[in-house]
């Protein structure tokens, strides 16, 4: 059972996802928000994918990656900014919903190193399709790019 | 000066990302694609943009993982998927066009390692806002996301 | 309970390990190797150190690599070498001990992703110092290198 | 024609490497530092192998690491650590000495972005055996570890 302030996180999480052009334009959804962990959801539409009908690898990036970012957020408890990440794509994904979930593993002071499963949902079946490791940054700390 | 194989390279990489529906959402254009190197831009509109106003990371992630993977394309000359990269975000990136500038450092049989530099334009002046390396397979020895 | 293939594969990871002579040299231990996950230890000595009295970020990039090549090893059931990973250093290593635990997440015909957890135990209390993510490949598919 | 600050920074750089008793270990040198690139050596001896004859993947890795370490210190101007890197193998290293290079792409107020190259000299000729790319943190900024 969520806590109120773990709602109250979760709407301002949305917000945050809903001032960004580029998160409204691929249709991503924060479906979870809190130190526990951060989950973020994309509908597959064609305007998704690459030349051979799988969901693009860039879709996958930006989902580790604002991810990681919100996850390493609700670790800071601050605005923050990705520095830097890695991600391994593990399988084609096919389906009609991708997941990224992230947490963050350890925060300091001024960062927080996150690691992120994506998971493509294909006829309600959950695939891990591509993993991540990154680092977050408090804002002011690093630059600012997403 | 570009060879005439060159143009025809370049060509038929052109066709190969205006089949990738999410580079047409995206409105890249591949402007170099030979062995010594592959150039895709971006014009920079506001629906790629985050809360800030700066361009997106998953923008910058799109642009460095779709410029590996044609450079690794070109340097292992066959069907290519991008394995795995990491990239740094160094600025934040405001301007006008986005260049992701990307060469294979060494191609085996079976995969290449590849590097790119992503600049923002603005104003007419490039500068480099994001670094990543990564790992470009063949297709058919990797999963394939891009 | 470890069955009798575990251990024989166990003692099979130990001779390759006392095979390599910089693992000699470093004096690491093989101490878990099935398909679940496999454990390096590294007891502490001040050769291992660097200049604040740490352990060397060297010594625990070593731990992590090695863990993660013998992950994908037992996954891929083959020889295999480390194609790329990525590491990040979360807390200085002060203590007596180094315990790298690393498994597959993926494998698939040449190639598994797997994710490495880097610990230092110190009077007794394991904390985690150094979290990984790489790519392991079968030999043939790719360099060689550890 | 280095200059004699040049020359006093090479020697500062020195002995930092001096006082890391696991560089000592390694039997790496510092052959070059300052803004402009770091360059590392170390002869390779037995010790320094894996199974097969090759120098070990964690000798290079420990080559990559220090070399983008120091290269992020020349660019900071200060104490500093490895935040995070990522190495890709390119070639077995089969020679008589290992040369890494590195240097910082852009440097901030509290960490710096640096690549690097670890390349193999034998018999006189350099081969380029592994990349790197990571991000080097002023002390106090990030955690220690090398």
């Amino acid at each position: 059972m969520q806590s109120g302030a773990d709602m109250d996180m979760l709407q301002a999480g949305k917000q945050v996802l809903a001032s960004q052009p580029f998160s409204a334009l691929l249709g991503a959804a924060l479906t979870r928000f809190d130190r526990e962990g951060t989950e973020l959801r994309i509908p597959i539409r064609d305007t998704l994918k690459q030349q051979h009908g799988f969901v693009h690898g860039g879709v996958l990036s930006y989902a580790a990656d604002n991810a990681l970012t919100f996850a390493g957020g609700a670790a800071l408890g601050t605005g923050v900014v990705t520095s830097e990440y890695k991600i391994n794509y593990l399988r084609p994904a096919i389906g009609q919903e991708l997941i990224a979930r992230a947490v963050a593993v350890q925060a300091g002071k001024s960062q927080a190193a996150c690691r992120c499963d994506v998971f493509v949902v294909n006829e309600g079946k959950e695939t891990l399709c591509a993993i991540a490791q990154g680092t977050i940054a408090r804002l002011g700390a690093a630059p600012t790019a997403a």
